[in-house]
């Protein structure tokens, strides 16, 4: 530690001084500090704290006291190597790598070779014996520092290759030909207006001003604004003494996993390039070798021509999993047949990887059950639980590539990020197809439902990025050739254009024509299912599902729902026969046809209820009686106006004179709910009906039924206490006629301002509260789901409104009626069992506040039941 | 007192026993015990206390108790009147008469002659020498008594009569003729299977029993239920020696106002009918002469015929309304030159008499400035108010009638009760015609906008009943000639039929074909003003007015407003040269045709502002911006679509196109308010510069302003503080190019759940708030105000609901997040100034609410100002 403490130093086995926090070195160099003090070999280094940057950032500059204690490490590096920065005979040679305390793509990452200039290349062409390598790595530093410290796009390079010799290998050219593309490399510089600085000690300022600069870079700030990092945490630059993975012989480089981060399976797994840098992996531009087993690439993998060093790095491997308690990704290079290891830290994984991984490590006894469950996020979980293509679905194959990151995902074909935000304003989905991508393409990437590149292996940009996202990606797919500039996709015969429908299935890396059908995968049965066991164990909020039929009743079973939270009795109207009687219902001309027409529905509606309860033998099923307005299930356009006349028996003018009739200026605030059952209690009476004799039917069969009726849209307790007689009154008949007593409870719809503030009132005839967070957010906003896509995107665009509250719940507004429901409901029935089943019920933070107000379940979409379980057991264990 | 101490007597002068309340007299008996007390001549007789009508509902049936009593009172009249009931030689025959506590028609009123049979209207005839009177006496007795003890309709005996002797008057009858009608009616009474019963205690129990059964009838109770008043307040009967107003000489009957009731105006005002009853003047059937001066009827006036009678009548009622503090009216009879007052009580009265009578009391001396404010229904004044004729409308005059009830109505004809009810539920105002009105039209006429009747005076059932409701009413007009069974009236040659229109006109008597324009009326600057400068001195609530426009704004002024609470700037964008601008502005392609269109109204904007500043010099003017979405400036219908198109010289495709975009499910929970202020902020930029621009040339020109700028929808604090800002800049813009400095606040609507909620936040950036309570309950409810006339008649009809909450503040729930919108406010800004404009500010008792919670003023139309005025006084003098 120097005079300002701005640096320290490290190397395999040793630290200087006292070992500074994460948020001071970063994670990259914490990383780096914890292997050197394992004794891991480390290549030699030093690492400048994030308190420079920060210096650097209020100081508007260079702070001069860096200037001296940088100075001072690179000269206790040149001695603890023996080597000298710009020294013909000995040069050091330098890499700059970046990093912040938490994860912040978007910000220059790495120069290697840094020390490089006219002189020092030939003096490592002759200590090394090995002109080639000294001159490859001579043009690597030129395109690399022209690229990332003085921005000359790497294209300008890769064109002046090509011009220079067309599309012959790198691996191919010699010598002298890599030393007449260093040359033309700096005349690109030039070209462009920069300067490439031959002092060796000039180009490491600039490059550590490059790290600076790029920290605030547009693309930076865009990352911690949508992850919601601070802007005053800084980042650390390290500085080490390179190592060669790009040697004639006995040299590579690679990413070693310690379990598969795909699936989380045990066993070492990684790829490696044979002569090459770090860089090269991840910038896609070479497919990587396995590190075991069989190559289907043109190099061998390690095991095959390395056994000893692949030893090692297995080893290795298990000894950093042991130490930092979770799956490790290590970079490694191997210079001559040392093995150097470059940065370790918690690998990037696939949602199911997490999920084995965290299940395995408790089974291992390195976690405790509660410690694997608040590893996995369960946004994580969520996105574990993406679509799939379904099974049977008619696959129409275009290419394949790489299965980089699994789920299946639909959308419009575009090539630029910023299509993505355009599609996404539309509210159309898109797919980003690029060659290849890079930290430009990472705000398109968030918006895009999947991504597609020709090019990369697994740890390519895409791939790494993808997976972290939880975005479906295929990657280096060679079948297909990307035209930006005419905006089309070959794969094979057929031209995808902008705008056309794919599917990439990240699961399989087929790319596929049009829109496929796609499924909900279930909760496998192996280690998600156990994790979710233990969360149960933990959690207190218990979990529904929304579920209007049978097969979504046994979907949400599967998934782990202890009931069903809500079942909205509409949905089955929306089938042919059934929409047809309640059509003629709704067109009655007099009570005795629209009696006929409920006649008609019963039976229908019974052996809906029946088919559900069987499903859900045992656990409760709340059924809400009907709530959307009439004219909900009323042809609306001319041509379906007639067919629909013709088909019931009436007249076109009957039929507009009763669409008139229910026109409504407002249906959000019209005619519905428990308003239809009040007007019109005919309809309430034949779904109670239908429901109490499903219930009788089953009960004789041996089900246990729970039946909860929910009555909707209730504003006045006066509302409530007719329908609850109404419904006390059907279901005495039915039970009675049958013969058999079973049990039931009367709830109602928390989903009115007026039913939060009268909540104590509506208590006294209910059992239950369900909130219905969807319509209550609605009106404390004064906003209709169907029209603020007007001006949400400008709100959200202008940072007038961060989240969209019916995604995200508004715990600061909505949250304070629901307490208010809450409270007083329990006032006056300190039972009183609370529920949410609104979209918020599957959210993970809405999740936890709604186990901070103690409330009963929460019901969400059978799909995020998994979800929900686990956000449960997190609100246990941090609450 | 007797034993159960159900019976009270009492004569001129003298009462037997203590007084009871006059909870257990009624209004009418404890009036006339009043009388008695003061030695006012009134007929001796007994009062049946209310206690006696509770025992009868209670023990269902008549208690045993009380005949006892009701034979010793009867027995004790006997001997203080000389005569004896049923005493053919010198018969006692009695009135009856009922009354509750509280004003109650719909019950059984009064019978007269009781007492009379076959053997007893022989002695009548002897003993008075006058067999005319004797038989006349009892066919009215048979009549009466069938009609309203035994339930046989009037309309039969009207039909005998006329069988009997055509048309023939019933003055020209003779006495034989009368007993012959008499025998008539008494077979109408058995055909219609009852029995008129000889026996004179019979007929009195039966008349007693009549008045307990009609205290539950559907007439009165339903009027009870639209009082609110309770159903066990219970009814006393009050019964009477009988007087005879239809002796042959010196006898009459009549009503005496101790000042013109429907003025105002100092002096007598009344009519009397020599040689009737008191039932004749109420049933509307033979037209009255008035009490002095010319009569314009057959007969004499009372001052003409008998001045000595005159004068003490004259003297006897100043003597009581000095002694009852306000204008009396009393029943009087005219027996063979004696005069005998039946009863007295405050005088129904026009809202414009109520206002002078107290202020003129006030002057006198007799109440305190506080009393005659008190005196006031603020609802009265509000009818005061109700809209006239508009005096350079064309008058097509149908027919005129007398003008019982001040202002003016109009409607569709209807000729049944019930039709006005099915009109209210289609939403269209109705007029209510009949010949005569009886207890069965009350219904109808609390919901038909007006009254028509053919027959009856000033105090007839109709002219009375429409008074006390404020019901602009034409009594009496013999032009007109209704044909209910073809559902026409015929005025003239003209053939008016169910459905039509007309206008009545209560203050002249006329009746008009069609709609006629109207206006509502200027406060007096007699009376009502005064009273509404002491309401203002004893009132803290504040009254402003909502006021679009200049000639707007003068009214409010003139009216007694102290600023102007809501000025919705939008308003003006619907006359035809600002139409064209905003809708330019709407269908302009790029920023630049959006801002030459903004430039064109900017102008317009202006000199509305400048011209609504110069009216309201020196008050304060809250002006909103832009609201209502924007597709409520754009055509609908296809043929307007066309025109405008043409007009503005844009494609019909276009326009269609803008329209499709701007199409809103719910455009109440739209893109609106301030959505559209951040969205397209050039449009509040417009507005604001115009108002400042306003300001600074009316400023130049002497007038003091003082702008509040009102943002309309806030549910995000974020939303205020953007828009402050942007006022802010421009503000500073214009005033610094003025030179000139102004003082403004900036206020939010608080309109919105979330905006309660979040009111502490708000007052960070706000100087007011405006409690816009129509869209308030709307949200709270979610309700909407064009949708919820789907099922709000049910609601009321069935009684879920009791009022529409848009028009009845609901403090129970709206009520409390209001509440917690003023305390939150005021915790951050303790000097936060809050009013209310929405439409309850005009409401009486949600003033009285808004009262209690202390706010600072309320904005209504500035027809309602004067009401706001008078109940913000009441709810002072009350609270």
């Amino acid at each position: 530690m120097e005079a300002q403490g701005w640096i320290v130093s490290f190397a395999g086995g040793e630290v200087r001084g006292t070992q500074p926090s994460v948020e001071k070195l970063g994670l990259k160099a914490a990383g780096l500090v914890e292997l050197a003090q394992l004794g891991v070999p480390v290549p030699e280094g030093f690492t400048i704290l994030t308190s420079a940057c920060e210096a650097f950032q209020s100081a508007d500059g260079w702070p001069r006291a860096l200037t001296q204690e940088l100075d001072q490490a690179v000269t206790e590096l040149e001695e603890r190597t023996g080597r000298t920065l710009g020294d013909p005979s000995n040069p050091l040679l330098l890499a700059i790598r970046s990093g912040a305390s938490v994860p912040m793509p978007g910000m220059m990452d790495t120069v290697l070779d840094l020390g490089l200039n006219d002189k020092t290349v030939r003096g490592l062409a002759e200590r090394t014996g090995d002109p080639r390598f000294a001159w490859d790595s001579y043009r690597r530093f030129i395109q690399m520092y022209g690229d990332i410290v003085l921005g000359v796009h790497h294209t300008r390079f890769v064109k002046a290759r090509e011009d220079l010799y067309g599309g012959k290998p790198l691996e191919e050219l010699s010598a002298e030909e890599l030393a007449k593309l260093s040359e033309r490399y700096r005349q690109v510089i030039a070209t462009a207006g920069r300067t490439f600085p031959q002092g060796p000690r000039e180009q490491l300022r600039s490059a550590i001003e490059a790290v600076y600069r790029s920290y605030n870079s547009h693309r930076a700030r865009y990352y911690r604004k949508t992850h919601q990092i601070g802007d005053d945490l800084g980042v650390a630059v390290t500085v080490q003494r390179m190592v060669f993975g790009n040697r004639a012989e006995s040299s590579g480089t690679g990413v070693l996993s310690t379990r598969n981060p795909k699936t989380g399976e045990p066993g070492a797994f990684g790829e490696w390039i044979p002569g090459a840098q770090g860089s090269d992996v991840s910038r896609g531009g070479i497919t990587p070798a396995p590190l075991a087993g069989d190559s289907t690439t043109d190099h061998a993998s390690l095991q095959e021509r390395f056994p000893a060093v692949y030893d090692e790095l297995i080893q290795l491997g298990e000894r950093l999993e042991a130490h930092f308690r979770d799956l490790q990704e290590l970079e490694f290079t191997l210079e001559n047949g040392t093995l150097w290891a470059l940065q370790t830290g918690p690998a990037p994984r696939s949602a199911q990887a997490a999920v084995r991984v965290v299940v395995d490590l408790a089974h291992e006894g390195v976690l405790s059950r509660q410690e694997a469950l608040l590893r996995v996020d369960p946004a994580q979980l969520e996105r574990m639980l993406r679509p799939i293509v379904a099974p049977d679905a008619r696959r129409r194959v275009l290419a394949t590539g790489l299965d980089a990151s699994p789920g299946a995902a639909c959308g419009r074909v575009v090539f630029h990020a910023a299509d993505c935000q355009e599609l996404l304003e539309k509210g159309e989905p898109s797919i980003l197809v690029r060659v290849d991508t890079s930290p430009e393409d990472i705000q398109g990437m968030t918006v895009a439902q999947g991504v597609l590149t020709a090019r990369g292996g697994q740890t390519s940009h895409a791939a790494v990025v993808a997976r972290g996202m939880g975005k479906p990606a295929v990657v280096g797919c060679t079948e297909i050739q990307v035209d930006y500039s005419r905006e089309v996709f070959y794969a094979g015969d057929t031209v995808i254009r902008r705008g056309d429908w794919i599917t990439v299935d990240g699961s399989t890396g087929q790319v596929l024509a049009g829109q496929v059908p796609m499924l909900a995968p279930e909760a496998d049965s192996g280690a998600m299912a156990e994790l979710l066991d233990w969360a149960d164990q933990e959690a207190r909020l218990r979990v529904r599902a929304n579920a209007d039929s049978a097969p979504d009743a046994k979907r949400a079973r599967a998934l782990g729902a202890v009931g069903i939270g809500l079942c909205r009795t509409e949905h089955m109207f929306f089938m042919p026969e059934a929409l047809r009687a309640i059509r003629k219902m709704i067109l009655a001309d007099d009570p005795w046809a629209r009696q006929r027409a409920l006649n008609d529905i019963l039976p229908m509606q019974r052996a809906m209820f029946a088919d559900i309860f069987r499903e859900m033998d045992g656990l409760p099923v709340t059924v809400r009686l009907l709530d959307p307005p009439l004219h909900e299930f009323l042809p609306k356009r001319d041509e379906d106006i007639s067919e629909v006349a013709e088909e019931l028996g009436v007249r076109v003018e009957a039929l507009n004179a009763r669409l008139a009739q229910l026109y409504e200026a407002n249906p959000m605030l019209g005619h519905r709910g428990v308003r239809l059952g009040i007007s019109t209690p005919s309809v309430y009476k034949t779904q109670v009906r239908a429901l109490f004799e499903a219930a009788c039917e089953v009960t004789r069969e041996g089900v246990q039924v729970h039946p909860e009726i929910l009555v909707p849209l209730v504003a006045l307790p006066e509302e409530l206490r007719r329908i609850r007689d109404l419904i006390g009154e059907i279901a005495e008949e039915v039970l009675s006629e049958h013969g058999i007593r079973i049990v039931y409870e009367i709830g109602t719809m928390i989903e009115v301002p007026r039913a939060c503030i009268l909540a104590d009132e509506l208590a006294e005839n209910s059992a239950f509260f369900s909130l219905g967070t969807n319509d209550l957010t609605q009106l404390v906003y004064g906003f209709s789901r169907d029209d603020m896509n007007k001006f949400l995107p400008t709100y959200r665009r202008e940072g007038v409104l961060r989240d969209d509250p019916l995604s995200h719940f508004d715990a600061e507004g909505v949250g304070q009626l629901v307490r208010m429901a809450c409270d007083r409901g329990r006032r006056t029935r300190p039972e009183l069992k609370l529920g949410v089943c609104g979209e918020h019920a599957g959210e993970t933070d809405a999740i936890a506040w709604f186990h901070e107000q103690e409330l009963d379940y929460v019901s969400c979409s059978p799909f995020r039941v998994p979800v929900a379980r686990l956000a449960a057991a997190h609100a246990a264990l941090k609450g």
